[in-house]
Parts: C-alpha cells; structure tokens; sequence
C-alpha cells in the first residue's frame, strides 16, 4: 500500500526547516528551527540545560486515537506537523515507518529496506551469529556489500497497517452465566476467528490487543517480514558500552544500534531468507537528522511499549512491592549464579548464556529499581487514595452505586484470592520457561495434547498458524542452551519448589514417581534426565514435535517422560492463569470504566506492546537531592569513562577517530567532540526499545534505548520529575558510520535517497 | 593576650548585616545581605545553582601574607570584613579564634571556651572514652551539665599567636660546603634554639615551619591546651553518614561536627585534665550563623591544611603517579585485610582497630582519586611542559642562567637518585607506624640512644620538651591497640620486605638472627614476640621508656631485643630520610625561586600544616560529563539515603523531628526539610578538616570536612572546573542540637554569649 501523500508529507518536513520558514503559533521554538542553528553546549549557568521540561510527557497514546489530543497546544509545545500526517485511522501516515521486531520497536530509514533498531534488540541474533573463531560481539560489523549481509537467524519485523476496534464483535452476546474459564475460552475463540478471518489475506499477520484486560480489543494487522539481515552493529564494547553498571542509569554513553534490512521475494512477498530475495520497499521511512536535540525542543517517541500498570488497584500496587520484585530479586540472583556456575570458565558456553545473562541481569535490576522507586513515590498510598476517592464519588450519586457499587471490592477479593498459588504458579512458569529442555518437553507434551482438539478451540500458540513459529523457536533455542547451565536452572526451580510449604508442593513433579528434594539424590536424578534425553539437540527436537500423544507415551525419552507425569500439574497451571485472565476481563472493565468516568479527563490505555506515541521534550532532571542530569552526553565523556576493561573499553578505532580530529559536521561547539546521547520527558517502558525519536517535523533525530533508575516504577504512575527515557542521537550514529568505521556507502543510503 | 579591638570588629560585622548597612563597593552580593533574605531552593533552572564560580578559589594565604593580596578585587567579590581585621601580623584579628587540632583545625565559638570541629577529628578520642558497654561511637552524645563533659583523652588544641619569618637567623651564614645532612643537622640545630628561646615563654608551644623546603622559614607561637572536653556530638551514623560510600563524593548528608570545651587552671594557666579546671577564655570567636550560604555567596575556609606539591618537578609528579600512589592503593589494600582477619567478628576488636581502618580507607580512596586525578589532569604533562618553559625562560638571559642553570637538573637528580631505596624505605616506615608493638620498641630504642647526646643536637622527637608527649602517646596508643591485628600487620609489612630484590632487602631484619621469610616459620617466630613482649601493655612501654641502652640490653624482651638488633637498619632509614630532606632544602629553594620570577605572579606556599585562608565562592561543578553537582543538600535528601543499615542508618530521633515537622526557623523555603551540606571552591587539603567556613561578614555559616572525588589530585595542581570542598552548614548543626537532641544550653551558649 503506497501512501502518495507522504512524500509529500517529507518534503514539507524539510521546507519547514529552511530559514525563511516560520510558524506564528509556536513559541516554544521548535527543534526544527532551534536546531538547525548552531547547538549550544551545557556549560554551566546556559538557561535551557538546566531547566524543567515545559509540559509533561505523560501519555503513551494508540495511533488509532491521535484525534483525541488537544493539537493546538501540541503545536505550542513545538509540533510541526499534523497530528492526522502522523497517523490517520484506515488511512496510515509517517508513522508506518516504525515497525515492530520482537520486543522492541525499529524504523524504515531508506527506501531499500533499512531498519535501525537497538544493539540490545538484535544482541540474540548477533550472537546467534558468532562462533568463537568469529566474534560480532567483539568485533562489530559492516556489510561492504548487499551480499556480506548476516542473515537474521530469527529476527522478524512488524510492518503495522492498521487497527480497528473489534470490541462489540468480542463481548457482545456473551452470556453473562459463563464462568471465568468459559468466558476466557469464549473470548478467545472470537478472537481467534477474527484473527482467522483477518489472515485469510495474503501474508498478514493479525492479532487482536486487549487494551486494560478487555476495556478495548483492538484488532492488529502487521505485515511480517521474515527475511531480515544484519547490515552494521558496532561492537559490544559500544553498544552495551557501560554493561550492567550504567544499564538504568545517567549519565550514559552507550552506542546502543544496529542496522538491519528487510528483503521480500522479487515479486514483494514476504518470505524466509534466501539469496534471491530483493530488498523489501517500504511505503514510507524516515528522514534521518544530523541535528542534536537540545532542551526544550519537542521530540516524539514512537514505537511498542510492552506493558503499564498505570490504573492498577491499591492491592495489586501492594503484591508488587511487598511481594512480586522481592521474590523476583531472590529469584533471578540464585538463576544468574547457577546459569554462572554452570557455564564456568568454559569461553564458549559464556557466550551461549550471555543473551540469558543479560536479561536476568536487567530483569534483577528492574525488581530492585521498582521496590525502591515504588517505595520513593508512596505508590501503593497513592493507590490506595485514588481508590478511596473512586469509592467515595461511586457512593455520591446513586445511579453511580448502581452501576459500580462492588467494583472495588470485587477486584479486590479477586487480587486477594491469587495469592494462594502465587509462590507455586510462579517458580512452575520459571521451571518451564528457565530450564529449556524442561520446556521444550513440556510444550511438546501440550502440542500433542491440545492437537486431539479441533484447530478453532485449541489455546493460542497451539493452533495450525503457530506450527511453523515454534518450530523454529525450538530450532533456533540451541544458540542460546548449554545444557550443564541448562541442569543448574533446572535444580534451583525444583529447589525453591521443594521449600515450599507441603500443601503449595507440586505432587506430581515432586512426588515419588518425580523429582526427589534431597540434593544429592536431586543432583542424581538430574544427571540421569539429561544424559537420557534426546531434546537438548536440535534433531530430537523436531523428531518429537508433532507426534502424537500415544506415541510420545511410548518414548523413552526420560524428559518426555517427566513432562507427560506432570501434564496435569501444569494444565492446571495453564487452568489457574487463564481463569485469572477471565476474572480480569470480567473485574478490570468496570472499574477502568468507573474509574474514567471519575477522572473524567483524556485517558490512555495501558501499554500492551501496540503502537502508542508520546510526546515530550529534551530535558534533565534530578535524581537525588544535591545532583542534576544534564540531558547530554559526548564522545568525550564515553573516552573518559575508558578503564580498558570491561564495560569501560573503548576500541582503538574510536581514539583513533579523536586522534585524527575526524569530526567532520557531527562536531559539537568545541570542534573537538561529538553529542552522543540524550534524555526527554517521554513516556516509555520496556518494547519502547529501538523506538525512533522524532523531533517536531518529523524527522528523526534518536533512538531510544531505556529508562533511567528513578523511573522504573513509572510503570504503575508517570511522575514529572523522575520520568526520562535515553537516547542514543542520529547525529552520534552518523558520525561512527562515517568516521570511524567509513561505512560510506551505509551512511549515503541513509542520508541521500530522499527523493 | 586579650585583644580588645576585636570585640568591636565582632560588633562591626553584625552592624553590617543590619538591612540598613551597605556597601557600595560590593556588586556581587555579600552572603550577609543576601543570605538575610528568604533563601531561595536549587529549584531547576533557579540560574545560580547552575553557574560556575565568579572566580577562582586558588591560593592557601599565609594569614601572614594578606596584605600581598588585592583587597578591593575581595570585596568585588563580596568581602564585607576588612583584611586587616581578619588578620594583622603582631596584632592578630579574627581568625585567632581558628586553632590547630592535631591534624584538623577547629575554632571557638563561645567566650567559655566551646569549639566546634569534624567528628571525625575526635573519632579517637570518642572511641577511647567508649567501652562495649557504653558505645559513644553508635549512640552520640550531649553533655547535660558541664560536669558531665568527656575527657579528650589525648585531644590537645593549639590557640594560634604569632609567627614571624626566621629565615636569615636560619640560613645566614650557613656554610656552603656542608653535606646535606650536616646542612640538615644545623637547620635543625637553629630551629630547635630558636624554639627553645621562644618556648621560654610560659605554656608556648613554638614551631619553626618550613615553606616548601626553606623557601622561608616562619616561627609559630601557639598556647598548647591539654585540657579539651567533648561537649556535643553526633552518633556515627550521622557523623559518618554514607561511610566509605559517600567518603570523598557528593551529594554529602554527612552531621561531621562534634563540639568540644578547653579548660584550664583556674589561674588560666593551660594544664592537664583537672576536675579543678575552668573553661577556657579566648580572646575571640565566631559568630554561628543560621544562614544557609547560596550561591555564588563569597565564602572563607581558615584553617591549617596539611600538605600540598603545586610546585613540584615533573620527576616527582611522574613518580606519584607512576609509582608512589600504585605501591600505596597496593599496601593499603592488604593492610585493610590484615588487621580485618586480625579483628575477626570480635565486636571489642573491631570497635579497637575501627581508627585504624577509617584511616586506611580514606587513605586507600585518595590513592586511587590521585592516579585517576593526576590521569585525567594530565598533571605529569603539564609539569613537564612548565619545566621546559622555565629552562627556556632561564637561558633566554645570561644573568638568569648564572643564577638558575642548573636548578631542573640538579632537582632532576635528587629524585631520580631518591628512587633506589623507595620500596624498601616505605616498607620500613609502615612497619614501625602500623605494627605498633614494633614501633614502640624502636621508639624506647631510639631514644635511649638518643638520651646519650645533648639535648640540643638530638633529632625533633627525642628532645627532653618531648617526653611528655612521647609518654603520652605510649599511653594512649592502647585503645587502637589489638594484638592480633596487629601482628597481623607485622606479618604483612615483613612479607613485602622479604618479597623485594636481595640487594634491597633490610639485612639485619630478616637475617639469620632477625626474622625468617617462610611464612610458617614467620608466622611462628612473630607469635614468640608477641607472646614474649611486655610492651603490648602499658605498663610494659611506660617501665621501658626511658631505660638507658645498657639496660634496654639486658632486657629479655624478645621485641626490645629485635629493635636493637635492626637499630642500625633504622637508623640508616632515618638517615637516608634527612638526606632527603636536607637535599630538598638545598635544590627546591633555587628552583622555587626561579619560579616565582618566572610567573611572576603573586606566590603562596604550599601548604606545611600553618594557618592559612582561602577566598572562594559557594559553587557547583560537573563531575563527568551529562551530570552537575548542585551545592546544596537537605535533611530530606539524608532521609532518602537511609536503607537501614550501616552506612545509611537514621537514627530514629531524626525520623520523629521530620514527623514532628520540628524545623523551627532553620526550614528551608519549602517549610519541609533542612538545608545540609554544601560546596565551594575552595582551595583545601587534608588538616582543613575541622576548618570554620566564614561568609562575606566573618560570621560561620559551615564546617568544612571533606573535599570531592574530582579534587583530589588537587594537591598537585588547583583546578577551577573540579576544585571543590565539602561543608556542613551551621545551620544544620544548630538544627540537629535544637531540634533533634534538644541541646538547649548548648544551642543558647552558641547563639547568644555575645556582647
């Protein structure tokens, strides 16, 4: 679908940068105009790096519903292009350009398929790549030709191409009698039939989004695009520069990108990697800046943000900090050091867990920010207050009482009551999901299972449509298993699970036909599994998935074996999760619809990883009594971070570039630097990764690749004051590109294919 | 000495804080004026929170020398007092109520005789005074009556009276042809004469002090208080909050005072502690203000800092940061280790070598500052290039190279000579300072020897006025005195000996009849000294000190026996080391003086422990890239540190106050919190702990107890950028004592005894 109006749309974005282009509504001065003069440097005592952002970034706002903002005084804060050129409903905008690419976000940056997206997006792929002999971690890379391109090995991309509201189509008609389970199997049979009926078209794939556990259900459809190469990543050292120690933090240095492209077979379909596959066309993409955003310029930040819990109940705020990231803290530490114990010195089996290692590191981090910032900003009190006051307007008026009078209490029980099996529900789900093998089993044991049921009732992810997915999944998994770490995982979850309370014991995992608790016995029995178990090689793999449940109980594959044992457990498992999901649906809508009506102000949804926008400015902060973050950081301040160890290793070629004075146009006021990264006021969480920042014409001038410490826990409430994202420039990506690795050709495409 | 002409300058200064006083001279605010208004929060974007300092703060003044200064640049700077009051040499002025402190500076705040310091300078007198029962160290403590103040067990003030240049009577005819040791040995011969004569004064305490190796030489006459109480001070917790963490950074929420009162006969004779003494009476003291000073307030750090090389030769630079400051991070590290397995989790041994530790990681913490300080200054390059501009400057003009030709070199020299014996000289000197016993033993050695010359050609040390310190000292010594640990000490000093090349090894200790180098025969041999020796007691060193030789020979005391036995080791050691000094004297002041014409700019020594003022500005500063330190803290922000444990542990009682809302008229404009610490420009070093920080009027707005991380190296070199020193405000002092432990009389002792 070609969008004629769009080019239009970019030249117009680059008029209005041109001096004589002015626009009598904005008085905050728009980057555009701010920017292209010459950007001053935070030297102490210069006015804007020191100020507050002038409106808040509050807001992750679904495309679909641009229509709702106030776009007069967006215009004021510095927006220079309309709100409807940016997304219209049924009809698309300059936002097409920013796709989704599993987890994180990317955007189109050239008419021949380029995408940039973050290092960190891309880490598995990379590493998928490597091999000790040769180390794209260590080294970095640079396509010289089309043909020198690394296939993606797993990495697929979302092109979004529109949404609509399916909400009347999902819960009219359904009886009010269904229980919970019911309800959730009813819900998702409609939406798997929507779904059905959506990728009945060519090479689409649909999805239908819950917005806040049912208040909207919104159906999704994206073009996938299988065929995605790697093009050019800096280093590890660069693009993780800093590691665990500044990942969260200001100030940052981190060259966090990487360069991909989208092919399609030469007739435009999409298709698995093959060498005869062209460069895919997008219908739009971005105009790369080489201007660096000072404060307080408007800037945008586009893409997937996972997930918020922004209306969350009182009770929910509390299990959170007084529960959830506790345990989740105990846990990923004990995971961390037993998947550390297991690798040992072993170079090559380092290598394997270290994608594994880095999101539990993130992950353990995120637990400790979140207790700590939902501690700082008195969350659950806030909660608690907001939900007195929603109580208290609820009783005012009758016909209020009338409609919401149990909704508080009612989600409350239903929070109270999951706490039960909480310890159990959990360490299960990261038996399955941390001991691969293990899981592996267990999803081979369920494909068989839920394969005896008609296509339309089976569970999501086990439907005909998902055959091709995990296989894949369960191929592509050996990159990331070495089977002593593999082992070790496995011992902690049964080890946590055996020091639970008797009666929150898993019986048959744990009985006497299972897993034994006592550890040199457990040790045993462990070795016993994996030196019987044909699943932790890619072969056994594929041979056992697909096969019927009879023959999978004449196996004699120990795993198998266990997984079958313990089926019910964790159909139970499935059971309980999936009962709570139904609750919530049928607890969450009233009172997010209470709670609306109550505010009664413009109201976004909770992230739910699609496509959302915030708008927000370039601006520090401060994050502790006594220190302020200047929202910029150089090169220069990366080389004074050098220790030549790690995290803290800048390669050569790098002081070459300062040695040589190779700054070109990229150099700051000094002529002796280059802008590197950047914070704003954006409202972001995880999946916002790889997200383009955009400044008010539309152009994009970043790349957002986290948080900072103080805003982890704006996942349950923005707050003004601590909110920021950072942000690695395109000015600071150019200028690698072009002095320090000459990507010449790379940088020409990016920079002169506009029309 | 009474000084009535300062009574009235005290009166003139708060006259001049009157809303009816001004001075039209002063265009940059005075911190009296403006500091009287309503004091304005480090809100963002509030501009002078963000700027830099209007000037610098370089130059530690001799108070000797402020004539030399431009009085009017001061007070376009905000000084409201005039020099000449601050100090008039053979008059005095203000700053007589700034004293010496052992190390630390201190200064009078009350006609009775009260003085305020750093906890952290009587850490070891508040540690003596507790026991495990009674843990001063962990609880803090308010005298409630005069009769219940502590003893200072040591604590000794030294009240500042005159100084005068010596230099002619030192150096006058000196004959040329001297070694460098006899050079040595007849400086010190005149110097002790001279303090001879001036210690006949009763209860002088004189000093001649060199500035930089005999540049000038200065006598200074100080009245020795011996008698000096602990009033007031903090738990740790508060006077240590942030520990090692926040040791040397900012943000600082450190409570580092403690208050104290001299006391003397009653004929005001000073004497030793006495239940008949009577405060002590100076001749003046400071103003406490409540004021928090903002900036770019003008502000004044007096005090008597300890040591800096800004001058030093580009060898010497080189060798502290190639080669000093790595042996010391490296010794340190095991020295901490050492005297940690010593203590073991023993409670009463920990509480014993706590000092000994608190020391040993601060002086760890600035070893590393300095390598990475002296790095990122480039401070060895920039030495070098001045010594190349100075050669040059010296051959430009016959008569400059007649005085000067050989000065670079002939220091260049010394020190590259100096580096053959400069393992094994620091090994020696950490053995007689850390391993105690030892360093008893050679010290009753020594000064048997010693006892066998006339007094006056004897070494400063072992001279008859030093008995009573000596005795003292062996005394006292006993309360960071543990055994364990410190043979723990013992062993590692004499591992690193026995791990040097053999040409450089100290023969006489570790031959055949001294101490083996295998570890178990060491361990063995040094369990038989500690078990044999008498002086780990008391009573032990006291009946040995003083013995003569010949009966130190008969002693059976296996420790005794091994400091005779390596006194020559030791005694070349000592000798080596006035080599040294002697050569200094004879290189640095043709070198210094060559420098001063070079420059050609106003000189200030560097520091050598005299009284000295600094003139700066209350100033942020950017400690990295992407980051400003605002210089200011609150008591919220000390609040938000606390995690429960050590080092970040509020004490209850400052929680309630907060509950309370007790902020009485020292809230900040938010009517909420306290200001706390705060920073400056300052040009300080290590002995200004305890300084007084004066603002514009000569009123005390803070106590200066730290410098930052960034500053350390520092004493090479003043920094404009980095340059900054930590302060608490009065204003927080006065609110902990009103406000937190209800020290009323105290509280009104300070603030209201003046005339």
């Amino acid at each position: 679908m070609l969008l004629p109006h769009f080019v239009a749309l970019v030249a117009v974005s680059l008029v209005s940068c041109s001096p004589s282009y002015s626009h009598p509504q904005i008085h905050a001065s728009p980057s555009c105009t701010e920017t292209t003069s010459k950007p001053e440097s935070p030297t102490p005592g210069n006015g804007s790096w020191f100020m507050p952002p002038p409106a808040s970034g509050e807001g992750m706002w679904p495309w679909h519903d641009l229509s709702r903002l106030d776009e007069s005084k967006l215009r004021h804060r510095g927006l220079a292009v309309s709100l409807s050129d940016l997304w219209t409903p049924g009809k698309g905008g300059l936002l097409r350009a920013v796709a989704g690419l599993q987890g994180c976000s990317a955007s189109f940056v050239s008419s021949d398929g380029l995408l940039i997206t973050n290092h960190h997006c891309v880490h598995r792929a990379i590493q998928r790549n490597s091999t000790p002999g040769r180390d794209y971690l260590s080294d970095g890379f640079v396509a010289k030709t089309r043909a020198d391109e690394l296939p993606g090995l797993g990495t697929l991309v979302y092109v979004f191409q529109r949404q609509s509201d399916v909400t009347s189509r999902i819960l009219d008609t359904l009886d009010s009698s269904l229980t919970d389970l019911q309800r959730l199997k009813e819900i998702e049979r409609r939406e798997s039939m929507l779904v059905r009926e959506c990728e009945s078209k060519p090479n689409m794939r649909c999805e239908v989004a819950r917005e806040n556990d049912g208040l909207r259900f919104m159906m999704l459809e994206n073009t996938e695009l299988k065929d995605v190469r790697l093009v050019a990543f800096p280093p590890e050292s660069l693009g993780n520069y800093g590691g665990e120690i500044d990942n969260w933090h200001w100030p940052r240095h981190t060259l966090d990108f990487a360069i991909l492209r989208a092919y399609v077979k030469p007739s435009g379909e999409p298709a698995e990697y093959d060498g005869a596959n062209v460069p895919y066309h997008p219908d739009t993409y971005l105009t790369v800046s080489e201007l660096f955003p000072t404060p307080p310029s408007l800037v945008m930040v586009a893409g997937k943000p996972g997930k918020t819990r922004r209306y969350a109940h009182h009770t929910e705020v509390e299990d959170a900090l007084e529960w959830y990231y506790p345990f989740r803290d105990s846990l990923y530490t004990a995971w961390i050091e037993a998947l550390e114990r297991g690798a040992g010195d072993d170079p090559a089996a380092r290598l394997v867990v270290s994608s594994w290692l880095r999101r539990l590191n993130n992950g353990l981090f995120h637990a400790r920010g979140m207790i700590k910032g939902l501690r700082a900003n008195g969350a659950v009190e806030r909660a608690r207050r907001r939900d007195e006051a929603l109580r208290a307007w609820i009783s005012e008026k009758p016909e209020r009482a009338a409609r919401y009078a149990s909704v508080l209490d009612d989600l409350e029980n239903h929070l109270r009551a999951s706490r039960e099996t909480r310890q159990k529900d959990q360490l299960l789900g990261a038996l399955v999901s941390g001991a691969q093998v293990f899981g592996f089993s267990r999803r081979i044991v369920k494909w068989a299972a839920q394969r005896e049921k008609p296509d339309d009732v089976r569970e999501p992810g086990y439907q005909d449509r998902d055959r091709d997915t995990v296989r894949r999944e369960l191929e592509q998994a050996q990159r990331s298993l070495h089977l002593d770490s593999d082992r070790a995982v496995m011992r902690l979850m049964v080890q946590r699970l055996c020091a639970l309370a008797p009666h929150e014991r898993p019986g048959a995992l744990l009985g006497p036909e299972g897993l034994p608790c006592e550890a040199d016995q457990l040790q045993k029995k462990l070795r016993e599994l994996y030196q019987g178990t044909k699943l932790g090689m890619i072969q056994g793999r594929l041979d056992a998935f697909g096969l019927g449940l009879d023959e999978l109980r004449r196996s004699k594959d120990p795993m198998i074996q266990l997984a079958l044992r313990v089926s019910q457990e964790f159909d139970d498992l499935d059971r309980r999760n999936q009962e709570r999901e139904g609750a919530r649906i049928r607890l969450e809508r009233p009172y997010l619809q209470a709670l609306i009506a109550f505010r009664g102000k413009a109201f976004y949804p909770d992230a739910n990883s699609t496509p959302r926008i915030s708008f927000a400015h370039v601006a520090g902060y401060a994050p502790q009594d006594g220190v302020w973050h200047i929202p910029q950081t150089t090169f220069r301040g990366m080389l004074d971070k050098h220790t030549g160890s790690p995290p803290f290793q800048v390669p050569e070629m790098l002081f070459r570039a300062f040695e040589n004075q190779a700054f070109g146009q990229y150099a700051d006021p000094s002529g002796a630097d280059v802008p590197l990264c950047f914070l704003s006021n954006a409202d972001t969480t995880g999946g916002n990764s790889g997200s383009p920042v955009l400044d008010g014409t539309g152009k994009m001038v970043g790349l957002n690749f986290d948080r900072v410490f103080e805003n982890i826990a704006g996942d349950y409430g923005y707050n003004p004051d601590r909110s920021r994202n950072v942000m690695v420039s395109t000015r600071a990506i150019l200028w690698y590109l072009q002095h320090v690795v000459q990507a010449y050709p790379l940088v020409s495409e990016i920079r002169s294919t506009h029309p």
